[in-house]
């Protein structure tokens, strides 16, 4: 298998892993069925339709409907699965997503570099692909967005997307397995020890 | 009148249509004549918007401002009518935004196809157009979306521009009734009976 | 100085008074830094790259990454000055909202007219550019979005960027000083004295 095979199949399993993600929280807010399809496709491929727009490239999806399947697939079977289980842990919602994050992340950054963008344009679209799809889920759902909760959300991705970008010239397979690693460690961590910066003071606001 | 000049007025009345709707949910908020303004136009031109977008086309209001028009006349009577009648029932609002989605549903899926995009894309771009234009509507409103609270919203439009593709081969014109009519029927049918596609179990989520 | 260089440092005022409101939002909801950079970012590049998509032209960060240190430059210096101050008055934000908007509306207008769209068309990317990044920002931030309350807002733009097509075929600098005072003046006007366009009489909803 060749690297470009390889990379189109990492590619679909961070779209898989985001519909999941996507199904996961329409269960958890009781949707049903069409809730469902519609959570998971604007989760799954929000992020990378969003960088292909501003990157002025075809929009992935259009030229390649295999990403729909993924995405109907994926949701198909997290339905059945939950089914069967009938509930979820919290920490599976936060798991998926982070895993999705990890792949978009060395993906986004990826696809912006075989263009021929700059290395600042490429983590700034690791970073949009990665957290773009599961900011629109959770707006779409009036959840508080995860990337605005702390736990070092965004700043993750800029992190994992700079480790690639700096790998990357001497290898890219190296620089997408080094770089999602480090993005989904320090996800990982960041929920477990729940890491948040605390650039303001306590406040309490009186100012409405 | 030829074909284009019909389906010119047939993309119209959908624009019209959804500023109306967008008009209502602005009424029933409470919102002044301002508010009225932005969420009667992201409504009937989101949806085509986002189409036009992802499909690398030039964007429909931008080359022909008849369409912003459309959408100001349309909130103004709406207004008119509004403060002659005082109050809406909850299902004219329902209503106003079925005959939307059916016009929009076939309007979509009808630029994709003239533009030589294969059917899979066409259904996507049907559903795309009828469905995003209410979702920022509800998304800005702080409603939840309609899209996504059952009684077969997108999975209408999935079904009409399913229709749509599969007669348009034959019948443009054809195709455009029958998919419009699908969708228009099956939505009105699913508001009525409250159809809904339960794939989860009833559950109580103790795991935020 | 040249024409050209001024509006370009018009335009790194406009992206760093917008990044400063994101900032002061994300403070009042006593986000940490991470939801700072999301929603200082936001604020202040989403009204120009929605405004450079519909226009199908190159996204304006993109291809020049000042206005991503300017972003940066102008959250850190808020961050020390929150810091140090640990209150703000409701009145900075919206004030800080309607310097952003002055200068978004002429150069958005500015843009699409060097570009050769109509009158029409710079007027409503004028309006966009200005009001996309703060609807985002409120979207994000689960706030009722500023250009839905009333108080003249997107109607302000629509007011201060016909101004400036007005003028424009005569001096484009003079066009930008008025269209951009004359949009500051109104919006400040109309949050001093709560300026609104009452268009429904009072209503109670029973209609839900």
């Amino acid at each position: 298998m060749d690297l470009a095979t390889l990379f189109y199949w990492i590619d679909h399993l961070g779209v898989a892993v985001f519909a999941v993600s996507g199904t996961l929280l329409a269960f958890r807010k009781n949707m049903d069925g069409f809730g469902v399809i519609v959570l998971a496709t604007v989760t799954a491929i929000g992020g990378g339709t969003t960088r292909d727009l501003i990157l002025d490239m075809p929009v992935f999806w259009v030229y390649d409907p295999q990403y729909l399947y993924t995405v109907a697939l994926a949701a198909l079977s997290t339905i059945l699965w939950l089914r069967y289980k009938d509930y979820i842990h919290q920490k599976t919602l936060l798991l998926a997503d982070a895993v999705g994050v990890g792949f978009f992340t060395v993906m986004g950054a990826l696809k912006a570099s075989e263009a021929g963008f700059s290395p600042l344009i490429c983590i700034i679209m690791g970073t949009m692909t990665a957290c773009f799809g599961g900011m629109l889920r959770d707006v779409l759902a009036r959840d508080v967005p995860m990337v605005l909760k702390g736990e070092l959300y965004a700043t993750t991705c800029l992190i994992g997307a700079t480790v690639f970008v700096l790998i990357e010239p001497y290898s890219q397979l190296v620089a997408i397995l080094v770089g999602g690693a480090t993005t989904l460690l320090i996800r990982l961590g960041a929920i477990r020890w729940q890491w948040s910066l605390i650039v303001f003071h306590e406040h309490h606001d009186g100012h409405r």
